[in-house]
């Protein structure tokens, strides 16, 4: 009898679990021993907020490749060939959405076995909730290119696709670059395009703000650097 | 001092809060007493489950039109001037995502107001978790086209750009049409494209499954009349 392949989100920094998990989600994580994480450090870290019952150095915790081979998929998903369920864990919020772990999804369908998403935080999904934008037709497009001209180029072509399919566009940075891509998109878009910078998700330190370009200018600037930040924008 | 506007995800059909509510979701639900929900009788019934501790008559539990003009708006948000907090509910999963309930949203940032999106679940985003196709690029598009040759060629648009872009298309349909939907995108899609089938989401009856279009047209049809489904597609 082969595995389950469980998908479970983890918190989106710190905070109890009873505020980002259902204690469903909770019982799953802790009724395995096998873990695919992008991240094992910080797996460890999730697994003892929630209080898993087995001392941490019992739990099998491999670590998610950036890029993951075919090779590396077949090894990581071994344990459910072997009837182990598998948690897959990211980094923060949901596995499979903006990061590699798509990939052992994908591949679990192949192998007709079963995949179980279970309810936790996405940044993302909150930002799009909270921002006000256009809820019935959006696009995560991850990351923009770090540097001009490609950065103020592909704001541009994003802002316009934005309006012509009234779309919300949804992207992020790495934390340190928050404050260059926010200079960036008052300097690239129309003064009336809405902006809304989503930072510390679920965190007491949560701020969520949606204005057009021309009073984000007017405004002191958000606080950003190094808070993890989702950006979302709709142009008129 | 005003009130704040927060978001709370409510079930995707029948189920235990417990499998889909994190408890600072469900605490936060029931300290309110004024809600604005997309469906007034839906809303009702969550309370119930949730255990909210006011009796149901006693709640001022008001419905968002369709459609909401600026004047339904302002009076459905009128609470919030008077210092009520306000809880936005859609009919399934999160509010403000594939539902009218963005505009209110939109309409607190503009007043300077606080919005609080609480985590549970989204029946996309989970979709999206489980399907194993490409989750740092996808789009929602909401429903097709309704009847040929509008979805026909909505379908094969949809399938061009997301071979082009990488990325993830998302769609859903109201669940009566949803077997002439399959049936539509069986005929209309190109034999390795990976179509995903998610339906019952966070329910027992939960069916999640990825195949190519080659595959699916050799298996047995997925059951899916009445049941909500989300769909799912990317393009080799």
């Amino acid at each position: 009898m082969a595995g389950v392949l469980w998908l479970l989100p983890v918190a989106l920094g710190e905070t109890p679990w009873k505020n980002y998990l259902p204690a469903a989600t909770r019982e799953a994580a802790c009724r395995l021993t096998h873990f695919v994480a992008e991240n094992a450090k910080t797996a460890r870290a999730e697994l003892k907020r929630i209080g898993h019952p087995v001392p941490l150095r019992d739990l099998a915790i491999e670590e998610l490749p950036a890029t993951p081979t075919p090779a590396d998929v077949e090894r990581l998903l071994a344990p459910l060939r072997a009837g182990h369920d598998i948690g897959l864990v990211s980094e923060a919020g949901c596995p499979a959405v903006a990061d590699p772990g798509a990939l052992l999804v994908r591949r679990t369908h192949e192998l007709g076995l079963v995949v179980r998403p279970l309810v936790g935080p996405s940044s993302l999904l909150l930002a799009l909730m909270a921002s006000g934008l256009e809820g019935q037709r959006f696009a995560f497009h991850g990351y923009l290119p770090a540097r001009d001209p490609a950065r103020a180029s592909r704001i541009a072509e994003l802002e316009k696709e934005s309006g012509r399919l009234q779309q919300t566009q949804i992207f992020i940075e790495t934390p340190y670059r928050n404050r260059t891509l926010f200079a960036a998109l008052l300097l690239n878009c129309r003064q009336k395009t809405r902006l809304c910078i989503a930072t510390d998700l679920t965190l007491a330190s949560e701020q969520i703000t949606t204005r057009r370009i021309a009073e984000w200018n007017a405004a002191l600037p958000p606080v950003l650097d190094k808070h993890p930040t989702v950006f979302l924008l709709l142009a008129d």
